[in-house]
């Protein structure tokens, strides 16, 4: 039995693992952290979890959880995980951390992007960055696995078999994507009340979002050389889902099944990611609620471009079931346990 | 091994109960009737099933059909079943109907409220009404189940222990309904298209809407005379969901722990049916996507009244995991099988 | 030209009160209070404002402002004006008050429900209550003006003809409500996020809500006897909107005909309240934006009862545009200046 | 007075025009052409218009609507109008045409992206292109006005002053755009059901869509060369609005002042184009239902792109009240008669 604990329970995609774990086989959620929430029963505060867990919310920190479980989920804000971690932790439990503290392996790149200072830089090396489909065997043995963030899982497995195979030019990148309104949190802000965000559309942190740096780094990697790329997110009226639409320019002339054959090299046997049929575009509804990611492409011949989309929920690929599927590889489960939900229409 | 057919497959009932059998043990989805879309891959019709289900969108009869299956799921309009449907299928495989064809037993009131005639009046003696949790002996051996409507399985179950117990005026009841829009089907109409019911809501089918009679015939075999009630239901905003208000007299002076104790009486060892703790109301958000009922009631000294309140998911408790927990019943697996989802939130 | 203040611009009502009032004639808007965004300019707080009003919202008192306008608006939480407020300051100013300090002229009543102590019962008196069809004489010449709630508004005009005409048993009133989202205001709270209402609805305030007395009150006036009723209001997800369906026994045998003349009698020669043609029922998008209130009804020969439905938009018939009406017939503008906008669809 | 007839008066454009021109001075709506709903009267196809439009739909022919109005506004689907208008209609009346029969001056890329024959191509030299901030002047006297697409007034006005001025490489324009529900019609069609396009969102018409060209020929005639742009929109679920987020090579080295100075010259004397202030990006509910089109730029030196943000109502500025602007211009009246609504909020 795997004995789990996870810091910051009670925010959307805390309570999302929570609500995955429970029905993990081989898996007891021992601690559910929450400063706010200490005290009160979970089921209290998660209405859809009443008679289904009873416990309490517990405020405890890291290193007196540590010695008590295998794993420890930090759903938590930028920069508290590297403010308190340290080699004797991880040699305790380890550690799938849903911040950016040890996505980007450049310090300055993440001092400089997240405005703070980097604690703990020495960890960061034996960080694995965990999209699960790219690096699934240093995901294996990690003790500090660092989840991917929504955005940055959608641009990136979206884009990755052409920029490896430098089917697309690396600096013509131009990202747009769609979020639904809970990856903007569960805080108690204006700007996120219903009659704020209903029934409308905006582009926000534009030229300046951070997850710009995660995407470049991670296509970096995987082209062989430095990436640039624009990323412009937007917030639209919806509860979950990411939708990113990537321009590039070819990098030669490719037909349709010559990038389909690629597309299909990487990706017929993950099971968690689909190459739709052609001319079938993704869609976030059909992602929702499960780990899926959806992705297919268009080339413009007019114009030389072609356009990249994909879909998936950020609540689930793009932070808790992620999370999942790298605890199931990193504790030798199967990689599908407890995550084979099948999406929700309508 | 089970094996079932879906006739209407590809309505939202009929492509949930789909959704659910996939996944549950010991069950073969044998046929996916649709004469809309007959030809077609299933996954072409929902795209969330992409990779997931492979199967052809048959056009085959009942008659054909009963032969070759176990079990058949009807998500078929108001009277097509009872006007093909005859004692030699019911020989051959068990039937569990989503329409009203088989659940309101006076063939008057049917032929009245639904304005059609009753083409099988004699089979209607053998169908078993579906409210698992009342009726769950006589499901066990039914070759015809009727299973209820989304209204009609919210409003009674929140008012069932109240009326079998003679606690409230058995004619003062008022319920108020509240429905997300699946409830209106998959059908091409212009007042579903999302500019017409969104950021709107509305009463219809005022006095005549055809869930009354169900309900205040299953409430009468409650109470044990006959039932006469005010049933209106609304048209709001949100994909899913079911909230029944219902306002009744009290039939005497009872405190919150007399009610409570009788609802938990009845419901405390139901896993599906929730009874709320004290002031928390249900919603239907908590219980979306699951099998579960959330009820809970508020003593109105002042007035003499009592509010009782009901939620839950149309497409799973009012029409398809309900469908599925009678055929577990009726099959011999576990109730839960297949069907023990929990809700998502948000 | 009129000079008018609001306090509390920075709200919903207080906003739409503002955005009406610019385009009202021979009005000047010469204070925009808000406390929390004093010194910013209005247009930086509603971006749809954007070069339409260039002023600084102010933290001013109330005292400071009433000797250099004519009237000011009070779009403040319950409590604040009747705090404050003194014979003194409607010498010299008149007063559109959108709380419900001085809706309801039993102080004891007021106490009990809001839980505050009234400060100022010495005026409640003189206050006139904004119902402006029911109202409009004493409106006229009233120095305080007590703008109804929205609600009550909607629940009042929905059932007043039947009550003052004693057709309806006066306490046999089952009032179900629904509201968008705005009525909750424009406060930071979790419980009003886009994730926590979004595709959802709960009943709330059950048997305590705050509206009840209130519309009590106005009906028994109406009757000329003491009205009791059960109002259950229930929160939908959109942004504006009240839907209230009304259940009472009626108090003879009418016919369609004769209900609907009574209607017709009391309502049109209303601008604002628009009686629907048989089986019309209100919806909320058709009055959305606008100052009109929708009203309609259906016997039920079966039960004995009548169904009254009415809606209106919560953020003007419910608050500013009805506050502007009741300004107009106070300053004898035509009632109908600045607030004829015709409901946008969709 | 100028008499009016609208054919396609029950869609949601020119029900829009309908609602815009009833408020209109010294304009008369003679005719509200509507096959689908003739002999109805136009009130109870449009509940908010009742007892506002007291009028029947009629099924007349523009020929013989011609001799009696002195403007025809034409919301009818492509080709429409091409296939019927001849000559001697213009010598009667004036038309103002909302498809895209007229819009694109050259006939072959008209038939290649609609994949229909021009039956009226001789038509085309005379009619004008109805942006109105850019072609004031030729609008006033045309009797042929092509009132542009939605996206396409977004996506030019958003582009128009940068490459007019050369500031950008005119064939580096990466357009993604998001528009509301409203944009697919009021057709009964099962992709437009509230169930299918709520809380989700989706790419569509991938380097298809027709009002590519569109685009490309109006910023061709501003650039002073053919202009080629990717152009990819997107359906996201809410009533009404377009986000244009343009990604573009900047020619040279600018500040933000220099580019500020360039959209204030064209711009700041515009009544209905908003230049927002720094670091304040369009959010389409800041002009839903007005004549606003809000626009914005943010520049990223790392990258050496400048991304342009435009924001509109699709049934305003991109449809029904641009219709009317271009109305007022035609016949003398001030530019903003009838259309210089606020947008509301929430």
């Amino acid at each position: 039995m795997i004995r789990a604990g996870i810091i910051g329970s009670t925010g959307y995609a805390g309570a999302e693992i929570a609500r995955l774990l429970i029905k993990h086989k081989d898996t007891e959620v021992k601690w559910l952290v929450s400063r706010s929430f200490a005290g009160q029963n979970y089921q209290d505060v998660f209405g859809n979890l009443f008679e289904i867990i009873d416990k309490e919310c517990a405020d405890i920190s890291l290193d007196e959880m540590a010695g008590g479980v295998d794993v420890i989920f930090t759903a938590t804000p930028q920069g508290y995980l590297q403010g308190v971690l340290k080699k004797e932790i991880l040699d305790k439990c380890r550690i799938i951390d849903m911040s950016a503290d040890y996505r980007i392996k450049d310090v300055d790149i993440y001092e400089k992007w997240y405005g703070i200072k980097h604690n703990s830089p020495e960890l960061i090396k034996e960080a694995v960055y965990g999209l699960t489909e790219v690096n699934r065997d240093s995901i294996r043995n990690t003790r500090l696995l660092a989840n991917p963030g929504c955005f940055t899982t959608c641009s990136i497995l979206t884009a990755y078999p052409l920029m490896k195979e430098h089917m697309i030019d690396r600096n013509s990148l131009v990202i747009n994507a769609l979020s639904g309104v809970s990856g903007a949190g569960r805080g108690a802000k204006v700007q996120n009340l219903f009659c704020e965000v209903n029934e409308s559309a905006k582009a926000y942190g534009v030229t300046t979002h951070r997850h710009t740096p995660e995407i470049e780094e991670q296509l970096s990697y995987a082209y062989g050389e430095s990436v640039t790329l624009q990323f412009t997110p937007h917030l639209i009226p919806m509860h979950r889902g990411i939708l990113a639409t990537e321009t590039a320019k070819l990098a030669g002339s490719y037909s349709y099944d010559e990038i389909k054959a690629v597309y299909d090299r990487y990706y017929a046997s993950e099971k968690f990611i689909r190459v739709l049929k052609k001319d079938v575009y993704p869609e976030t509804r059909y992602v929702e609620g499960s780990n899926y990611v959806d992705v297919n492409f268009r080339i413009d011949e007019r114009t030389g471009n072609i356009i990249l989309m994909g879909a998936l929920d950020n609540l689930e690929k793009g932070a808790a079931s992620q999370a999942v599927q790298n605890f199931n590889v990193m504790f030798g489960f199967d990689e599908g346990e407890g995550i084979d939900m099948i999406p929700m229409v309508p």
